[in-house]
């Protein structure tokens, strides 16, 4: 008998319901004895889409906290407090914790591993990256054969939603957004997942594990998608190219760079295929050599199934491929990810004169190609550091209405 | 202390004992006590491309079978016999197996998961499809949560090789696989990988462990690339589409029905772009909906990987995702998979006047779409089954010189 609490009981939780209780797909036949026995809400009276035993709720955490009947937490709730607090407690109680929430795990990564190892239960949190991808668990695995040094991937579903239709109807950013919140695919507010944030963590998430060490957030280069517009979009598919939020990692000789950023990707790289709500990660490992995985970033059951992933991990006594966060050689070095990258500057009215050419010329001080429509101009650049680039970008956006920059993954993509 | 005997030193084998013994990679820090104490070869006279000491060689299997102190075998033998025997004997002298070799597995997967289960050892195999894709163990796990009801993917690195090529240099299928022979990416007897018998074995293991029942090998409908022309490779890129031998599986209604054959493919699918020795495998769970792997389908270290995997699952005892084969309600419906397909006649000169058409016209009573240039004929049909077109194609074969057809994976893709 393994008794379960639910902390949360939105989307998620009832998908993770409807597979342990409710008895959809197979996991019952092969964990009879599994049950959900309490749930944490915060409204009790609240109509509910799923068939579901009322007396179970509750709306005091305590109530789950303390039960020592409890064997596993299941954290559905967002935001870094209470969870965070409650995971704590729980794992001093000795209840083994999985959840999908980033926001707590990305920055406490190693705290909650470490605490879990001490109190000997299990923390688990395949669905915080990737969604229903199953990843962390195999990164994991591959570990212990591999080196890992390179991961990259498409790890926001909403972003993706949106730049994938603002490529498909030529649309502006601000209207895509809108119809994304209008269906349910962004949320009223989209900072987390529009600024990357979002991807920040996930990477971030995917890199403490690869690299061994626990990946300091501020470390890692964020940037979102708000400053694209259908200037980019029109010119870019000219080019047979595409624009993807990213998540890059690299590590080299015990240095690491990571970045969330948006980055053009050519039509015959297969992440320029991975559409909408879709998922994709990457990574390189010193003897497996290339793996990709595909599937969806978010929804109800893929999610649910991450989750009652991890959970079998417990049931069936194979989660015995334990993180190692002791590798405290690695340093951070944003040089190591250098790109040659895609510039559109949109000249104020002002400035619109051949003397531009002239500016542009005296600030890119190596070889670039360009190329001028109007008030337009499109520059690709020579390899250039992060650091470098946003300072040349920061240095010219004053004779500009707007701007936007993006890496090239390939970086013999000819844009121009 | 866990003692490991190799039998067959190839390639992968040496690759093995570069990762266990020679210490390449991490295992060796996360499983000290591991060690390679026999190996079977043919010759023990051969001059070896590997650090190794040569007094575990033996060419007398009995050395390793009887060995009471080797708690492991791995098979890297091709061909049915001996291994078939040998890991029979291995079985009942209580030793795991570990193997690559899918014309062991394919045709007895039941039989030799049975065996194992019985003397309660291990009998894994995840390098025997997918290469270094870690596939098997992640459908197995995916299982105990998710009905798998379509299976699709790239499983022969040759065939990938020699179609990228034939796609990117139009030549012709002789030529290509000539050079692939001379590269070393194609068997001096190219009949397994060519005429589709490898990729029909591997669709084959996966849809076992998929659809819970043994696949009867002969119910996999199999046709190879020999038929492919630089005609339809020429035709086929100006429609923006591709060929790639395809393992395709469904499971309807307790009835499935597999192929292994060419297939028409968008170059918006990514499966388009899967390039050379890459391998893709897709599957549908009833509740993770769609998931893609990628990565190399061979090479020395990609399966070496896939075979420590499986030792780690052995030797962390994590192999507890058990493989059911019980299902005994599932049968053969070959028309379960049927497409709209692309079929291009070549006529003899004999028949090269407007009376084909009608002849064709006969023949194909449903609506179709045809382009004529020349003796070649190209035709988009309806939406047929395999038994149909076959049927339909074997008719009109009398009339040309050559022919091909392939089914389209996607049925609105404008082919004509």
């Amino acid at each position: 008998m393994h008794n379960i609490g639910l902390m949360g009981f939105g989307t998620v939780g009832t998908g993770v319901y409807e597979i342990i209780n409710n008895k959809k797909g197979n996991f019952h036949k092969n964990f009879p004895n599994t049950t959900i026995t309490k749930i944490l809400v915060q409204n009790l009276n609240k109509d509910r889409k799923v068939i579901c035993d009322k007396s179970i709720l509750t709306n005091q955490a305590d109530d789950l906290l303390n039960d020592s009947n409890i064997h596993t937490l299941i954290f559905n709730m967002g935001g870094l407090e209470p969870s965070f607090s409650y995971m704590q407690k729980a794992i001093l109680k000795g209840k083994n914790i999985i959840t999908a929430n980033k926001a707590v795990v990305a920055p406490n990564l190693k705290f909650l591993t470490d605490l879990a190892n001490k109190h000997n239960v299990h923390f688990l949190y395949e669905a915080s990256t990737g969604g229903g991808i199953p990843i962390i668990g195999p990164l994991k695995k591959q570990l212990h054969i591999n080196e890992v040094t390179h991961i990259s991937g498409i790890l926001n579903g909403t972003c993706n939603y949106i730049l994938s239709k603002m490529f498909s109807s030529d649309s502006s950013f601000a209207d895509t957004l809108k119809d994304a919140q209008d269906l349910g695919f962004a949320e009223a507010d989209p900072t987390d997942d529009v600024d990357a944030y979002d991807t920040s963590r996930k990477i971030g998430i995917l890199s403490s594990i690869a690299y061994k060490t626990p990946i300091d957030l501020n470390h890692v280069s964020t940037r979102g998608i708000r400053s694209i517009s259908a200037v980019d979009v029109e010119f870019l598919k000219s080019k047979n190219a595409t624009l993807k939020l990213l998540g890059i990692s690299a590590l080299e000789n015990d240095h690491y760079a990571i970045m969330a950023e948006p980055v053009v990707v050519s039509n015959s790289n297969n992440l320029s295929l991975v559409d909408d709500a879709f998922n994709q990660v990457n990574f390189h490992g010193s003897l497996i050599q290339d793996l990709s995985f595909k599937g969806l970033g978010a929804g109800q059951f893929p999610t649910a199934n991450a989750i009652v992933c991890d959970l079998m991990d417990i049931l069936s006594a194979s989660d015995n491929f334990h993180t190692d966060f002791s590798n405290d050689n690695i340093k951070h070095d944003s040089s190591i990810l250098s790109f040659s990258y895609y510039v559109r500057f949109t000249l104020k009215d002002e400035y619109i004169d051949n003397n531009f050419l002239n500016i542009i010329g005296q600030s890119f001080d190596e070889p670039f190609e360009l190329l001028h429509e109007g008030s337009n101009y499109y520059i690709k650049t020579s390899i250039k550091t992060r650091d470098h680039i946003s300072e040349l970008v920061n240095k010219l956006s004053e004779y500009c209405s707007s701007y936007f920059y993006a890496a090239l993954l390939d970086s013999n993509l000819a844009v121009i």
